[in-house]
């Protein structure tokens, strides 16, 4: 370029000379400017993900813990999965959801997809190993190609918490455990109030038959109800009469029964019926959902419980029991932008899958349970940041310390001392740190003792054990450090 | 087919029209056949994945936890990242190993690939949250389209558990810490006898240069010299010198370097070497060598240290200090098939990594250590079947059980009330159990108390409580029996 603009001032140029030379030297830029962007690198995670750093692990960790110690006073036991499946294991299972599934590129060889929930590969496990009876739960990450509404908690991988029952059992009895366990994690978590509506799919295609919906309508009609959480019944019905081409009468019938809910008392009513009560379906629906509600009541439970003919879920694997547990609103809830809450749980009975997926065929009757974790997360980050809580992020007992300089070695010592005795412990990697540097780091990371060497106290055999809160300080003889700090952080 | 045949036989027609006929169904056989063919399902995990069962889970869990268990003690926060990145987020930094890195399938939106360690990920996460300072740890999987030798404990997917060290500290402070921690997690496993070699990339490309080998072979005669743990010194001669283009007086001059190994007097030695110590680079990876193991000496852990200048390690990313533990085979192992040990720990200072990340380039040092866990699965899986102990895989306390019929709902009760006192229960999904059957649950699954419920305890407000291992039975009043059943299971 400055060879250029030389040249042009010497040559006198005319404009159109100029003008061209002003278009190349703009060609040039343009170029450079397209290197300089590739060079940029995007410094990001994939949509729709995010990483956990230490402080919404600690939040994570307690909520797992909650959960899994749920699932473990319940007698599960653990399995894992790959996190991707041959792409067929996948197929036909998701209905219209099957196009959010991660496919993997095909780089030779088998075609993979990215687990798209836990149920899928439960189902597929039970069958490979020929197993028809197993109470397991599995927390591990599912993959959903979904728009992401990150700020409601909603992302492209998270994860999921199930525990399942499989095995030829008397009806309701882990169903109803599975509902039990719904609550006791929901209460435990103190996310505030919750209901958990169940339906029965049965009930759902026994009343579509008696309502005049041709069987081919089923899908598609229980898709539309499944709208009725979000959206008002005018619409969803002239979807079903606009859009989807039901009858205006048999949409009027729908609609009457799927604004129901309730308890005991509307089962029982729903049992007199006279059309309900003709349609074997629905009777079989409605006498297990009367029997669940008995077993709900030995529970202890009812009162979170609603019966509610609206709740339809999508997946296309539930043939019996479904539920969904829902957050409410406080409505005492002064927060500055409120979490829109919505499903945190759900679950159902799915007595078909497993026979999908087993060569003869045989069925293995399963009912589960999923707790969405990411929601939940959400909830337990923002009240975290509201109550200004100081979250700790390590576990760490005691700082190694020196007072003066050249001790690096007496560092060293002591500090591989203690973790050889089981002790949580940490030091500065510097060669002479500075002790105010040394206190200023465990009030930063609330480490609650330091131990303190210095020429004095390797003379006298002992170490200054500093307790951090209280800035008091005791001599303790180098043999009896290691019980020391056992006893002074026993509550940790 | 029938009606073919049929036609045939009337018309009495010529051999053509045979001929004709019996390529038609064939040709209808053939494709009966596909069909068949597609509807036979492959029931199997992609090619070099395994589920975990629940007895495997027992074995992961346990090793997980001494490992994380270490991690802690050493003061590592936690973090987690997603299981893919974007693919240039992996573009560049594995050398010849990216081919075997797993894309995503391009379903619109942006290019996909798993992570192939958790390395780059933590590289990324530094750069991205403009950390400087950090001493994480990270349990995740891993994804390598490598020729999977599962029977050797290699998979295509397997877990890593890596911590890292980064920030600018002094030197080889946290470079000790990493392999003091590599030999505690090794020794608290008892996975038998075992080594870590230590090398320095520095000290090999001083060698490469002292050596007379140009600059542009470092890569390749370093990827040679990584193959001398397999296979003897003549071979990899060869390749330098033939397939390498390397010179024979080179190649003999690293052949009589690389069979070194030792403690610190090999390090004095090396400081001395004529040719060596002229070499910037590999006089400084020396210095810090003898600094590394001064430090070890300190930790007490050099017995199982060995200084050996053929270590390479493949990762391009690595800058300084280098190391792999290796198990050492039992003398008097006398296993059935004994499991090919190796490697089942690895890691090295990688200085120029997040500098990769950032945008303007700045450096955070960084080091670490990675555990291979799933080898050490393979040891401990192997271990524990031929050692015959029984492994629980659930922690039920107390089955809650019935001695007569129309008991359901007094069991239904009492469980609930133990799960909502903490206590880990179970009960038969049955109407009527067979107490025998009850008991038998109890031998097989090794819950240790049954808590059995009948019309006499009932009548007198007790629970009939029975240790299965001694068959011993007691009356424990209602009030009292969560706390009857803490105390029997309190070492549990």
């Amino acid at each position: 370029p400055a060879d250029t603009v030389r040249r042009l001032k010497q040559d006198k140029a005319d404009p159109d000379e100029i003008a061209k030379e002003v278009a190349k030297l703009l060609d040039m830029k343009a170029q450079l400017g397209a290197d300089e962007g590739k060079q940029k690198f995007v410094l990001k995670t994939p949509k729709g993900t995010r990483d956990f750093g230490p402080k919404e692990m600690a939040i994570r960790e307690r909520a797992f813990k909650a959960i899994i110690s749920c699932f473990k006073r319940h007698g599960a036991e653990v399995i894992d999965t790959p996190v991707f499946e041959l792409k067929e294991t996948l197929t036909g299972k998701y209905g219209e959801d099957s196009k959010l599934i991660y496919d993997l590129k095909d780089q030779g060889g088998e075609l993979l997809s990215l687990r798209y929930d836990l149920t899928v590969p439960f189902a597929r496990y039970l069958a490979m190993n020929k197993i028809t009876n197993m109470k397991r739960y599995h927390v591990a990450k599912v993959y959903r190609r979904d728009n992401p509404a990150t700020t409601r908690g909603r992302y492209r991988e998270f994860y999921q918490c199930d525990f399942d029952i499989a095995g030829q059992f008397d009806p309701m009895i882990p169903d109803a455990e599975c509902l039990k366990i719904v609550h006791e994690i929901l209460s435990d978590l103190q996310l505030g109030d919750f209901v958990i509506k169940v339906n029965d799919r049965r009930i759902l295609d026994g009343m579509f038959a008696v309502c005049g919906v041709p069987d081919s309508k089923f899908r598609t009609i229980c898709s539309s109800v499944d709208k009725l959480d979000k959206v008002p019944w005018e619409e969803v019905r002239s979807e079903m009469v606009g859009e989807k081409g039901l009858s205006p009468e048999a949409a009027d019938r729908i609609g009457d029964y799927v604004q129901l809910h309730g308890g005991l008392d509307l089962i029982e009513r729903l049992l007199q019926d006279p059309k309900l009560s003709q349609n074997k379906l629905a009777k079989e629906g409605l006498g297990d959902m009367k029997l669940l509600f008995e077993y709900l009541t030995l529970f202890g439970i009812t009162g979170k419980i609603s019966f509610d003919l609206s709740l339809a879920r999508g997946l296309d694997y539930y043939t019996g029991v479904i539920f969904e547990a829902v957050l409410l609103q406080q409505e005492n809830e002064h927060v500055e932008e409120p979490v829109s809450v919505g499903s945190v749980a759900g679950g159902g009975r799915y007595d078909g899958l497993v026979g999908m997926f087993d060569p003869k065929g045989r069925k293995v009757p399963c009912v589960g349970v999923s707790i969405g974790i990411e929601r939940i997360f959400s909830i337990l980050e923002q009240r975290l940041e509201a109550s200004e809580e100081k979250i700790r992020t390590t576990e760490t007992q005691v700082l190694v310390a020196s007072a003066q300089k050249k001790l690096l070695e007496e560092r060293l010592k002591l500090i591989s001392q203690l973790w050889d005795a089981g002790i949580k412990a940490e030091m500065l990697y510097k060669k002479n740190p500075k002790l105010l540097n040394q206190l200023q780091y465990c009030e930063d990371t609330g480490i609650p003792l330091v131990a303190i060497v210095g020429e004095q106290e390797l003379k006298d055999g002992v170490v200054k054990l500093r307790i951090v809160a209280t800035r008091e300080e005791v001599n303790v003889p180098r043999e009896s450090l290691v019980e020391e700090i056992r006893i002074r952080t026993s509550q940790c």
